[in-house]
């Protein structure tokens, strides 16, 4: 690796400026579930980018508009960058030790709503390359970015965004909106997320809710029909019962178990941290737990209401009845199958009566583990962090990655300040400056080894 | 029967005085369910039965106290009587025309919450007692009152109470707390009541709720436990599973058959009134879906409760699920034996983490419908009301009726002032002056007819 010392000493100096940078952009509230803001913050990032160089567009979606910006550099190669200025809402808001919106800096943590999700990521990039450009007078490698508004509520229309913009979103790699050390403080490179298929089944049995006395033996009950429903999904056994649903389910491979298996264990965490006395399917923990956890496809019941739900007796039959139960998918699901396989599976269990809302969902997506583009973060991590990053082949999780795997063709890698405790969405949300530097000095070396690289 | 035209005449001339006594009556709040005014009701209902010569008591319980009151007559027969003095909150008070406790008669009607549930009952009653006193000197046979304020709340203690107090409620019959007329202005004479089991079943799976993506695959999902022991309870074939749970039922008589092959059609109304599009059980109207509606015991899920409830997906698996549920149940099937069943039933399945709480409950009760007291209650409503009584074997809802049948071993009959637009427990409830003063005639026959007949 190169030299870069000098870049290391800039970003020393200039700490406390790109800190200030972050506290402006903090300061402009930009909450997506609240439609608050959205626009003036993706001014605000325009200009940040404008200042660096960039020539950057507001680009106008059906939900909140996407940001992208774009300067060549010296080597015709391109590193796309994600991130989000949309944050979590900060309520509630008396848990906060300092307002939410007034970043405030104390034992050497910057506090404030979005600081780490996913602000904090963006103004470190841009300070890498605020060193690039001082002491090398040009990037090495044109970047581009895209800065959508609605990650915080399920990206909506960032699929589209980057489906109908391929051609100016076209590059040869992306560096993730995320990333940190876990609580042993080794730096992590997470490459997949699951995808997900968000639904609301609901039941409409009656035109009022009726006297138990009354209807109870003679009335359709919209809650037995839901309980029903939900049963005809998934039994006791954990298996889910809607035709088709495994059949595009890749199994893990050998190295996805060896790469799993090299994680920490997660079982006494589990149990002590919620209250987990056995988990389900058996499982007693070690590597089989950890695998379970992120490479099987899921269906959750996330809520349930019907009727009355005070305290003490009510006797009333419900009118109406509905589950909230999203779906987690691996590779090669995809969320419209899935809710197509859904109500096939409804109707052919002679359930025709639930209605299926479809509240949002994400194909699943993952960067294979030995790609060139993963092994140059990793090494570019190594001198920093002094720890070898280590790679999780999946989380559970979901997030709008399958665009840029699938539809741009990029391996997806990830690179961030995050840490054990940030508290992202969070009250008091916050992150350490340490790792906000290194978090830049690393961004520094991954574009200027990535502009080096034969690919 | 006798010649009634004194008494007629002496109720017709005091009716105001006695709707004067009422609006008093009502103007003192005694809400069960806030625990407000019932001490100083129940001394006001005292006051009202000494006025008349009773021997009146205010007899303690672990909830409201009674009311017991007992006058002796010229004949050693004994009829109970059952009201109560509690009354359904008035809430929502915008909804009321006129203050709920600002009794207000027009158009030949009395408004006030209680008016019909339970109080003018009560002083209808008294007034037959003051038309029959002040024309014979005395009364023709022994009356026992038993006046609890805690039926709007399900009578928590009035079975304890009954059952504590059977040598002082010794009587040869017992009139119950409501009655009247429906819409077509047939008198009912009401003969059953279901019986209930109320339980909270819960499921307490983590310590705290987990994000899906984490959780979903691992740990156990309180609301699907539910779910499966829902499901465990009753299929969409609407046939209850828990063993032993129909071992107790008395199928109806050809002569219960015949009383509700007699009663007007539902079909057409419960359509209308509550949008059924089909009944269940593929019940089609008729005798058979009047039979299905009260002498089939019945389990409702009356709420469900569990994780995220408003807009939009929020991903968490819920560690914590809740479901209402009442069994509506029919002779001779026990309360505390379904509780004990359903325990059993869930172990056996594999649900002993299903929690249950034991709401309330009620044993079922009827009534020969051939009884000699009911006889008479029936003629003795013919000349006032000039259509024959109808006989209702049992109706579909629960009350607490068992201890007077089972414990006391009384014939219970029904009569009252009540009407299709009572607005019983609604906002604006209210009586029509013509069907008190009706009641009160038909209860100055029915005292006189006892004390004659030769039982």
């Amino acid at each position: 690796m190169s030299n870069y010392k000098e870049i290391d000493s800039y970003l020393e100096k200039n700490l406390d400026q790109s800190l200030e940078e972050l506290s402006r952009y903090v300061a402009q509230p930009s909450i997506s579930a609240q439609n608050l803001g959205l626009r003036e913050c993706a001014e605000l990032v325009a200009k940040m980018l404008e200042k660096r160089g960039f020539k950057a567009e507001i680009m106008a979606t059906d939900g909140a508009p996407v940001v992208f910006a774009e300067r060549k550099g010296k080597r015709d190669k391109t590193l796309l960058i994600y991130n989000h200025y949309d944050v979590q809402p900060p309520e509630p808001l008396e848990l906060w030790n300092t307002p939410p919106f007034e970043p405030s800096l104390r034992d050497g943590k910057l506090y404030g709503r979005g600081v780490s999700d996913d602000k904090g990521h963006l103004t470190a990039r841009l300070f890498a390359i605020d060193a690039l450009l001082e002491k090398e007078g040009d990037l090495p490698c044109n970047i581009k970015f895209i800065i959508e508004g609605e990650e915080e509520t399920a990206s909506a229309h960032l699929h589209d965004f980057v489906k109908n913009h391929k051609e100016i979103l076209a590059a040869d790699a992306c560096i993730w909106e995320f990333g940190g050390v876990d609580h042993r403080e080794v730096p992590m490179q997470f490459l997949g997320l699951r995808g997900i298929c968000y639904v609301e089944l609901s039941v409409e049995s009656l035109a009022i809710d009726v006297h138990s006395g009354l209807g109870g033996g003679i009335f359709p009950n919209a809650a037995w029909r839901l309980v029903w429903a939900l049963n005809s999904l998934k039994g006791p056994d954990e298996r889910i019962r809607i035709p088709g649903f495994y059949d595009d389910v890749k199994p893990p491979s050998a190295r996805d178990r060896e790469l799993i298996e090299a994680l920490p264990d997660v079982e006494e965490e589990y149990k002590t941290r919620f209250g987990v006395k056995e988990f389900i399917k058996g499982l007693k923990g070690g590597t089989d737990l950890k695998m379970e956890e992120v490479f099987t496809p899921t269906c959750t019941i996330c809520g349930l209401t019907s009727g009355y739900q005070g305290p003490g007796p009510k006797t009333v039959q419900p009118a109406h009845a509905s589950a909230k139960v999203d779906f987690r998918l691996v590779p090669d699901q995809m969320p419209d199958t899935v809710l197509k396989q859904l109500r096939a599976h409804l109707d052919g269990e002679g359930f025709s009566d639930v209605q299926i809302e479809y509240l949002g969902g994400e194909p699943p997506a993952r960067t294979d583990p030995d790609d060139p583009f993963v092994k140059l973060v990793v090494d570019a991590a190594e001198e920093i962090y002094e720890l070898r990053m280590q790679i999780v082949p999946t989380v559970g999780g979901s997030g709008p990655s399958h665009p840029f795997v699938h539809d741009l063709g990029l391996p997806v890698a990830t690179a961030g300040l995050g840490y054990a405790d940030t508290k992202a969405h969070a009250p008091n949300e916050n992150i350490r400056v340490d790792l906000y530097l290194k978090h830049a000095r690393h961004m520094a070396r991954v574009i200027k080894e990535f502009a080096k690289e034969g690919r």
